[in-house]
C-alpha cells in the first residue's frame, strides 16, 4: 500500500495553473516547517505554500518527493539533493520521498499515521493556526487506554481526551464526542495531526465550548489486507480521497458499529466520567469516519443526538425514515466541506454520490425543522486543515440544552 | 547527528567470532517482527536472533543497514534488496537503511525516538517477553500532558502513568517514580519501547508491585546543537554507549534538575493524586538518566527516598557525604547493568568512571547498612531489554515500609 500520487483526474484539473506558477522562481523567503524534527532544517516553506526539501543521498541516481507537479531534485556539491513543490494549501499533507525507485520516509520529519502507512508529513502553517497553537492556558489530557472488547475477546486500544479540569472536579460528569478517522489513518489521527486536545483547550480557555470529553477509536481500514488493485490511489498531498470520491467501491462497517456500541461506548461510560445517555452522546468524523457516522447514527438514533459528518456526505430528508423520531431525538446535524471539494467539477468532491449536495441537504433538514448547520472550510481540500476547523466549528454547538 | 555504527572497539572485540557466524547460512525460520508497521512483512529475525530486511530500491546501486556486521544486501529480480544482520541480542534495537548513500527510516517499521532522531527500530522477541506482553488485566492510563513551567515560562510536555483503578477511587493517593530516558532518547521512551505501562499492569495484577505512579519527563540532550566533532557515535544496535562509557564527557544536568524540581514534581503534585512526601518519591533513569538521578537524588535527600540507577554508574560509599543521614534518608539503592555491559574488557562498561565497580559499589553500600539491590540482565547490553528487566525488578522494591 504505497503512497502515490492523489487522483490523476484532479491533477489534470489544475495542471495548466500549475505549470505557470512551476516557471517561476519560488519566493526565496524559506523556513522550517513546524512538522521537522528536532534540529531539522528542512523541509522548509516558503510565503507562497511551497514546501522545499533536502534529502542527503550522495550516490543516488534519482530523489523525487510523492507530491504531483514537485520540481525535480538537483544534487549539489554535498551530495545532497534539493527539491520543491508546487504551491499546496495552507495545512497538513501527507508525503513520501523517494530515491533511486525507493519510496521511504524523510529522515528529517516527523511521522504521522496515513495513507495506510507511518511516514512523513508536512505543515504549512495556516493563517488561522492560533485556534490549535500550545498556548498558557489549561490543558487537558490525552489518555492512550488499552480495554478488552467484550464481543470479540480482542485487546483494543484508543485515546480519550479529558478537558482540563476532569480530575479538579471528581464529582462532575461530561458529554462525550466520539470522533473518527479517515480511511487509512486510525485512533492516533485526531490527537496527533488533529491536534483536537489543543483546539478543545484554547475553545474552553475563552469559554467558547463547554467542556466534554473526546472519545478515539480505531474504525478500521477497508484497505487492509490485499489492495484492490482497481483501487484508486490515496495520499500524497490529498489525503484519502477516493473515499469521499463517487468510487463506487462500498463500506461495510458493521464490525466497527459492534465495536463501538457493545465495547467502547459501555468501555468509557464505565471507566470515565460521562453523563451516559442519549443526550449527552455525539458522533463525528471525517470522510470514512464521517460515512461511519452517517450509518452509525442513523440507524442509533436513541444512542446519539448530535451528529457530525466531515467531508464524508451528508444527509438528506429521504434518509430520515421516521422525520418525528429524528426531530425528537436529533439536536444537531453538522456538514463541512473543504472549499476545494465543492466545486461542481471536482473528482472525490461533495457532489459524488454520497446523499446529494450537502448545502441543499442542509438547507432541506432546516425547513424540515431540524437543527442543522453547513461549515465550508476556506481554501482547504480533503485534508486535516478541513477537519481541524470543523471541529473547532461543531465543538461550540454540541450539547446545548 | 545521524546514527552510525556503535563503539568501533567494542565491535572489533567481538568481531573473531561474529566472521564465523557471518558464514554460515542463516536459519530459515523467519517471522515478521512485532515491531513491524501493521501489514508488514519485513523486517523479520529468526531463531539465531538474525533480523533480515527487504527494502523496494529498484534503480538503487547498493542498500545496507547500520548493524555492524551484516551481510551485503542483495538485489532480487523484483527490485526488492534482501539483507540480514549478525545474530542480535533479543531485545529492542535501534537502526537505520541506507540507500546510495541516504540514511533513512525503513518504510517497514514502526518509529520510536532514540539515537537522538526519530526513527526505525527492531524488536527481536525476548524469552522473558511476557512480563511486557499485551494481556488481558486491568491496565492503566498513559496520560500525555502540556504544562507551563513556571521557573522557565516555558511549556513542557511529559507522559504520566496512571495504575489500573487510578480513577476507580478517587480519596486514594499514590507514590510517584521518576522515571528517566537516556541521551539521544526522550520522553516517549519509557512508554513506548520501554513498555512501562504494560510493565506495571502485569506486575500490579500479578500482586508484585503495589501500585504507583510514573512520570516521565524530557531530561535534555546532550548532543543538541551541533555534535561535537570528538564525540564518539551513537546508536546502530547499542544505544547511547558513550554515554555509560569513559568518553571523559561530562554533563551538566542543571537545567533539568530545576526543571524538575521547580516545575515538574511541583505540576504532578498539583494535577494528580500523589503522596507528596519524600517517603513517596523515587527516582531512576536508564543511562544518561541513571546519571541524572544519581546526581540529583544525593544532593536532594529530602526529596527522593528510593534511588535507581540503570546502566548509569553506581554509588560508591566515598559518594556520600553524611552516611548517617543517606542511611536515615535512602531506603533503596538500586543499580542494575545489562551483563555484556560488565566484563573488565568492555569499552562503555561499568567499570569506566562512572563510580567504580557496581557490583562492589553495592556490596559496600550493604555493609553500610543500605538497603542495596545489584541487578544482572542476563544477555543483553546497553539496550532497552536491560532496562524494562531493570523495572520489572526496582518496582516491587519501591515504597515497601
Amino acid at each position: 500500500m504505497k503512497p502515490k500520487f492523489p487522483l490523476v483526474a484532479f491533477a489534470s484539473i489544475l495542471s495548466s495553473q500549475l505549470c505557470v506558477a512551476q516557471n517561476k522562481a519560488p519566493a526565496d523567503d524559506w523556513k522550517p516547517a513546524p512538522s521537522n524534527q528536532a534540529g531539522k532544517e528542512y523541509p522548509q516553506f516558503n510565503s507562497e505554500g511551497r514546501v522545499k526539501f533536502r534529502i542527503v543521498a550522495p550516490k543516488a541516481q534519482s530523489v523525487g518527493v510523492s507530491f504531483r507537479d514537485s520540481s525535480d531534485f538537483a544534487k549539489g556539491e554535498d551530495g545532497a539533493w534539493i527539491g520543491y513543490t508546487r504551491p499546496l494549501d495552507e495545512g497538513f499533507h501527507y508525503y513520501t520521498i523517494n530515491i533511486d525507485g525507493a519510496d521511504v520516509p524523510d529522515p528529517n520529519s516527523h511521522y504521522f499515521y496515513g495513507a495506510g502507512r507511518w511516514g512523513s508529513a508536512v505543515e504549512i502553517p495556516a493563517k488561522d493556526q492560533d485556534f490549535y497553537a500550545l498556548k498558557n492556558v489549561p490543558h487537558g489530557q490525552l489518555r492512550e487506554v488499552h480495554y478488552l472488547a467484550k464481543s470479540g475477546d480482542t485487546n483494543r486500544h484508543a485515546f480519550i481526551y479529558t478537558p482540563p479540569d476532569y480530575d479538579k472536579d471528581t464529582t462532575k460528569r461530561y458529554p462525550v464526542l466520539y470522533l473518527q478517522h479517515g480511511a487509512g489513518e486510525d485512533e492516533t489521527g485526531w490527537g496527533r495531526q488533529g491536534h483536537a486536545g489543543l483546539i478543545m483547550d484554547n475553545l474552553i480557555s475563552e469559554r467558547k465550548t463547554d467542556p466534554f470529553i473526546i472519545a478515539m477509536e480505531y474504525g478500521g481500514n477497508p484497505f487492509a489486507g490485499p489492495r484492490p488493485t482497481n483501487a484508486a490511489p490515496v495520499a500524497g498531498g490529498a489525503t484519502n480521497s477516493t473515499v469521499a470520491g463517487p468510487s463506487g467501491r462500498t463500506f461495510n462497517f458493521s464490525a466497527f458499529e459492534k465495536a463501538l456500541l457493545e465495547d467502547f461506548i459501555p468501555f468509557v461510560d464505565a471507566n470515565f466520567r460521562t453523563i451516559a445517555d442519549q443526550p449527552h452522546r455525539a458522533m463525528a468524523g471525517l470522510s470514512m469516519g464521517g460515512m461511519q457516522t452517517r450509518t452509525i447514527t442513523l440507524a442509533h438514533l436513541d444512542t446519539f443526538s448530535h451528529i457530525g459528518v466531515f467531508s464524508g456526505g451528508s444527509i438528506a430528508v429521504t434518509n430520515i425514515t421516521d422525520m418525528t423520531a429524528f426531530k425528537e431525538k436529533v439536536k444537531l446535524v453538522f456538514i463541512s466541506y473543504g472549499s476545494r471539494e465543492l466545486g461542481t467539477n471536482r473528482v472525490g468532491g461533495a457532489r459524488g454520490g454520497l446523499g446529494g449536495d450537502p448545502k441543499e441537504n442542509v438547507a432541506a433538514l432546516k425547513a424540515a425543522g431540524i437543527n442543522s448547520v453547513f461549515y465550508e472550510s476556506p481554501n482547504t481540500a480533503h485534508e486535516w486543515q478541513s477537519w481541524r476547523r470543523s471541529l473547532r466549528e461543531i465543538a461550540p454547538l454540541l450539547f446545548k440544552d
